[in-house]
This record gives C-alpha cells, sequence and structure tokens, in this order.
C-alpha cells in the first residue's frame, strides 16, 4: 500500500511554520492529557495536538478496521499490535482529512474544538508501556573511543564487535519521557585510592545520545525475526538518552556489565516518528564484511539520515551545544539489531524498546557523551557563561534534538530533554 | 496482624498426603486455567487447586476491602500491588475456610463444586506479568568456581563482589511457567581455533538453579527502600532455571555481559510462596563485614532455609540427582539485593522478578549449574542409563524441586520444569 501521507507537496489547513519538525508528512503518535484531564493517544502537526480518541469517536477512521477505544489508552501498545497495515491506513487518513483542500473537519467547528488542541496546552506522558528495554552498543567510533580511554585495543575478547551488535537488557520501570526532572542518583563507587569503596551522589553523571525503535509483537516465545523482514515489525523511532554515573559503572560492571549506573533513568521523546515518515531520508548503512548469514541484509540502504544535535542549557537559559551527531553513524542497522535479538528464540512484543547505544560519529564535535567529549576529564567544556564541565552540574538541562532534511522537506522528533536536580539528601548515607 | 494461617497445628478439610509440599500452612497463589476454559487466580491446598475468583463471587471474603476482579485476572499483579496486610488477611480468610472444624464451604457442595478443583485438571499459566526481571549474583561458592575455572581469581576489578549484591537485567518477555518446553537455542560462538564465529544450535545449553522474589510497587521514580524496610515490599518467592548457553556467554560477554545466552527462556515455577509462610523457616544469613551502611541490617536472620533439590530426567524416566543445594547458601540476602537494587532510585513496580544468581555451596554435590557440576566440561557426569553429560542434551527434564521442613512442619514449592527440544531447522543458518 502506498504511504500518501508522505507526499510532500501536500500543505494542511493546520498552520506550520517553515523548519518546524512536525509537518503534515511527519504525523507522529504520542500519547498526552488534555486541559480536561483526559488521557488521549493523539498526533501532532505543527503547534497542534491533536486527540485521535476524539477524532476516531466522530468518524473520521470510518472504514479502517480499528477498535472502538485503540485511541482512548495510555499507552499506545495496542494499536502497535495492530500492525503495519493499519498504522499506514490510519497515518494516510490523517493527512488526507488535515489536506488544505479537506473541508470535512475544517469547516466543523465543533469537532475542531474537542479535537484540536494547542500542544503547549496538553502534557505529553510516555508514549509505550515498555515491555522490555534493550540497549546495543552500535557505534564504531563509541566502542573506539572507550577502548582508547580505556586501554582495551589489545584485547581480542572484545573483536566480537564486528561480528554482532552487542547490546544487554536494560530496565524497563525507569524510562521516562522527555522533561522529566532526573534526580542525581546515589551509588558505590572505588576513590582513587582503590581501597574501600564509598556511598554517596554521583560524581560523574553523563548523558548518553542515542535513538530507539519501538516493535509491535513479532514472533513467539522459540521463533526468530529474518534480517530482511526485520523492519516490518518496526513502528517507529523516539530520541533517547540513557544517563549514565561513570563512577558507579566503572567500580560495578565488571563481569556482569552495566547495571545501577544504567538503571536510575532513561528519557525518551514523546512522539514516536515511524518508519514509513522517514522513508523518504533512508540512506546507505556501514559497508560490513564477514557477516554471518543471518545478519547479512539484501540492500544496501539500511540506515536514516537523522541529525542529531544536544544542547546543555544552562540556568540563565544559554543553550551550549555539545554535540552535532547523526544517527547514520551507527555501523549496526535496525534491521540487524532486532534479527540478532530475536535469532535464540527471544520473544519480541508491542513497546520494547530498543536502544542504538551512544551515537558518536568519527569526529569529536560528533561524540554522543560527556566521557568522550571530555575525554575521560582530560578536556573539560568550556561554557559560554564560562563555566567548566566535565560531567553534568545540578541545574543543567540536557536537551536533544534529532530532525531528517533533504529535498524532500523536514520532519523531526521535537525535543528529548532532562533537567538534573540535586541528590536527595537522607540522614542515612 | 498475627499470621494465624501459618499455625502448625491447623489440619484442613482437604485431604493432604504426608510429606506433600501444599498443606493449609502454605497456601501459595498462583494462575491457572479450569477445564472449563476460565482463568483464574487461585490457591492449592494437598492435591486441590481452589478458584480464588469463585471463592470471593461467593462472599468467602467478605469483610476484606478487595475489589470484585481482583482474582479474576490472568495475573497476580493487581493482587500483590493491594499490599502486605491484603495479602496476610487472605491467607489467614482461607486457612480458616478450610480449617478441618470449618463447615461452611465443606458442607456446601453446589459451592465447593465450583471452588475446588483436581490440581492435575487445571493448566497453571505464569503467575506474574513480569515488568522487569533482574538477575543477582549472590551465591560465593558460585562466584569463587567461576574464577576459579576461568583464572580470574587475581583480578582485583572483582573486589566488587563482597561490596555490593552485583546484579543484571534479564529479558522479561520470555520467562515461561514450568512445564514450557525450551527448544535450543541459536547462536554466535568461537570454535576453539578462534579465528571466526560460527552460527549454529548452541552445544553447551545449561540450567541454573536458583530462587526468585516477587514485589509489589515499592518505590516511586527517585526513591529508595531501605535495607530493614526492604522485605515488607517482597510478596513471595517461586523457583527459577536460568537457562544459560555457556558457548554464547563465553563469546557475547564482554563487555557489557551476558545477552543472548539468557534471553532465550527463563522458567519459574507456578506457585508463588509468600514470604509470611516462609517465616517459620527463616535462619541465620551469611556474616559479612565492613558493609557500607545502606546494606546494614539490623537483625542476623535474614533467609530462608530451602532445600533445593535438582534432577535431570532422561526420556526413559529415570531421575538423576544433579544438585543438592539449599536457598541459604546465598551471600546476599533478598532484603539486601532490593535495597541495593533502588538505592539509585530505580523504581520497582508489583511483578517484578528479582533471581538470586546460581546457587551453589561449597561442596561439590550442591553446585547449582552444569558448567559447575562438571567443571567446565573436565569431569563428565555418568546419569543412571549410562550415559555422560557435560551439558544438557535434547529431551533432558530438568526439575528443580524446592522445600521447607523443620518443627513446624513442611511446605514447599512443587516443581519447575522444563525438557529440552532439538532446535528448530531452518534452510538459512
Amino acid at each position: 500500500m502506498e504511504i500518501t501521507a508522505n507526499n510532500p507537496n501536500r500543505k494542511s489547513w493546520l498552520q506550520v511554520a517553515q523548519g518546524c519538525d512536525f509537518p503534515i508528512q511527519n504525523i507522529p503518535f504520542g500519547v498526552f492529557i488534555t486541559k480536561d484531564d483526559i488521557i488521549t493517544i493523539g498526533t501532532r502537526i505543527g503547534e497542534y495536538a491533536i486527540d485521535l480518541g476524539a477524532f476516531h469517536q466522530l468518524g473520521y477512521f470510518n472504514g479502517i478496521p480499528l477498535t472502538d477505544d485503540i485511541f482512548m489508552q495510555d499507552s499506545l501498545n495496542d494499536f502497535i499490535d495492530d500492525g503495519r497495515m493499519t498504522w499506514r491506513l490510519v497515518r494516510n487518513r490523517i493527512a488526507e482529512i488535515f489536506d488544505i483542500n479537506n473541508t470535512t473537519l475544517k469547516d466543523n467547528k465543533s469537532h475542531r474544538d474537542v479535537i484540536i488542541f494547542d500542544v503547549n496546552e496538553v502534557e505529553m506522558l510516555s508514549p509505550v508501556d515498555v515491555g522490555d528495554f534493550t540497549d546495543f552498543f552500535s557505534s564504531k567510533a563509541h566502542a573506539k573511543n572507550i577502548s582508547k580511554m580505556f586501554n582495551l585495543q589489545n584485547n581480542s575478547k572484545e573483536q566480537n564487535w564486528l561480528h554482532m551488535p552487542l547490546g544487554y537488557n536494560e530496565r524497563a520501570s525507569s524510562v521516562v519521557v522527555s522533561g522529566t526532572s532526573i534526580r542525581r542518583p546515589y551509588g558505590q563507587t572505588l576513590p582513587a585510592d582503590g581501597l574501600n569503596p564509598v556511598f554517596g551522589p554521583s560524581n560523574k553523571l553523563d548523558m548518553e545520545v542515542e535513538m530507539a525503535f519501538i516493535t509491535t509483537s513479532a514472533n513467539n516465545f522459540g521463533d526468530r525475526i529474518l534480517v530482511n523482514e526485520a523492519e516490518e515489525f518496526i513502528f517507529g523511532m523516539v530520541l533517547l538518552n540513557d544517563w549514565s554515573t561513570r563512577d558507579v559503572q566503572k567500580w560495578e560492571s565488571k563481569p556482569l556489565g552495566p547495571f545501577l549506573s544504567k538503571s536510575f533513568a532513561s528519557t525518551i521523546s514523546p512522539w514516536i516518528v515511524t518508519l514509513d515518515a522517514l522513508e523518504p531520508y533512508r540512506c546507505k548503512s556501514a559497508k560490513q564484511e564477514n557477516l554471518l548469514p543471518y545478519l547479512q541484509l539484501n540492500t544496501p540502504k539500511n540506515t536514516f539520515d537523522i541529525k542529531l544535535n544536544t544542547f546543555l542549557e544552562t540556568e540563565n537559559g544559554d543553550l551550549n551545544l555539545l554535540s552535532d551527531s547523526n544517527f547514520n553513524n551507527l555501523y549496526w542497522s535496525i534491521a540487524q539489531q532486532l534479527a540478532h535479538q530475536t535469532v535464540n528464540g527471544c520473544n519480541v512484543r508491542s513497546g520494547d524498546l530498543f536502544g542504538s547505544g551512544t551515537i558518536s560519529g568519527k569526529e569529536e564535535k560528533s561524540f554522543g557523551s560527556l566521557l568522550e567529549l571530555c575525554w575521560n576529564e582530560e578536556k573539560p567544556i568550556t561554557l559560554k557563561d564560562g563555566t567548566k564541565r566535565t560531567y553534568l552540574e545540578d541545574g543543567d538541562n540536557v536537551i536533544i534534538r534529532g530532525y531528517c532534511e533533504n529535498e524532500h522537506g523536514r520532519i523531526g522528533f521535537g525535543k528529548c530533554t532532562g533537567k538534573i536536580l540535586p541528590a536527595i539528601k537522607y540522614n542515612l548515607q
């Protein structure tokens, strides 16, 4: 079925400013609370949040097989479970109804009043109820940086990296939506003298610039997903900041990998941009050799050109560009990640989240963490206000922005933000 | 409130054989489908499954604040969310109604017919919808065995083990209930020549004898649970077999820890035995020194005397005892595990699962994995039928049994079983 929603020439009767991430060609999906305290699934065009629960109730999806309450829910999991054909029909219909030449809703004020809200008047919630959260480790530059910094270059055990998209399980309960403040977490760390661990608020709180894809229910327990079919099961993508405490991570990670250094919080952007909407921005993925057959893709364009800009906003409002990266810096594609995840028969469900790992490019300005940008504290960053950073300070607001732009136009993900609050003060440390 | 359900002198009007895991002092919770295809939450006495949905509808919980449909659900998550006071009221009431001197239900045949089933006529389902699944690494003997086998003794990086209950996140989607067959999984492994990885069914499929506790919703995002209050948030325990592919694990685990070598399946026993029911079997936990204050317990008895016997059943029906261990072999207690998990503000939800890690004791016969029992293939086991094992073969059925027995009587967990099926044959490897 054609993705008519992607027509680059379409304009909407809703006003969309130049350079906005949400033209009528985007039509992402999210969950919000209206000012009347109604929780609904919705989409966004320009600065307008569109209540798809009301839109559906008023008959605008007539002819598309959808259950009555599919959009009147607090997560997209059930809608995502309906599968790609439904997602496409729904996006195409929304594009049609909001097309500048379609007067059906445009001329119906009473319907508009219950469907369309100012996006600043709604509160965005987490778009999915995350079942499982995997984080991959798929940027070659990031892996190389870590190896160089910690002298792991000659460790032959690390040679698995080129043969498969390494990953690990992360904590699903603490995935929060953009805008949620992040308390500086406590943890055990080993001081420089290396004698006895100490306990207290982390002194090395870092961001990780990532993206994540979200799946539909893809395979039964025991089955697997073939790499060349994997994208069929991917609903869309979000921005992800995988907060990390480097001091805790260093002390706890051997031999089982990161645990509490990651599980305190991971932030995702509220609007899921569908893989369909990203289609015009598809681009060549990394050249790979000697892959095992289960990871071999038939076509060369397996990633997307998504620009990622990350800013540190200080309390005076200064925006400091920290990182200028791109999703296409990744060595392993999302199809390879999903095929690898399921090759042992591990079942994937609707709403599962798969992070890319830190997205660093080769150039220093594209590094995706303060660990790399400040080279393990060797090269502090000087901000506009003259203060320096090696890691995040209380009050810092980290803002990741992601967007695609080419001759087809521009669509984007909006923002993924989180502000650091001071550690809670406890009597018992 | 007193746990009157634990009264060791109580007998039930339902027949309970000597040595049965489910006397009236146990009253565990599970989920099953009746022969009439009704899914319900239930409990078990002797060889009888008791439909708590029907029991509640017929008024036997009158006076206890419970929503009408709390037991008519396909998971215990909502009931567990009700908290310890409710669990205790419910268990006490069940004990009272099934007490040999109580004729209310005993003499009501029409009620008995819709409440009480032969346990062999119902199908047990997974008792909880697992939100997150953590696996700890809390047996000192197991950690020492791994260190010895792989020459890690002098690695100072491993010294974190004595300072905190190390753990990692596992996959929740592939947690299955006892009796589910386990397909031999595929994976990447590095052959002995160490040149290029190969892909195929694992040749080193192992079991891991574990137990796991299940929590209620315990803390908000950003908060923590104090170690001396942690048990209040633990509903109960199950047996756990954390299946592992050692060949895949060896190749994939550096630097992020085990991933696909564990995520294909983890099996839990169907009946959750409450912490209340385990109270008479509480015993001294390991002596620990130099703990950071957030892990220090005020009292010495922080674990439970739970005997764990693991058998390998061959296709001819022979039962071969593989391992004779005990839950009290663990160095880190469940309270310490939960306090550590949340010390960074990580939120814990109702239905979250926390595995102990492989439970090995000091003696060889108590080792909890074939990796240890056969000392990395150096010492194959000879079974009753004369065949040898270093790892699991297709057709092997692994059965973990767990029970408590002392002057108070005996209660148990029943069985946690899984039979190995041959790998699926694919055209594309």
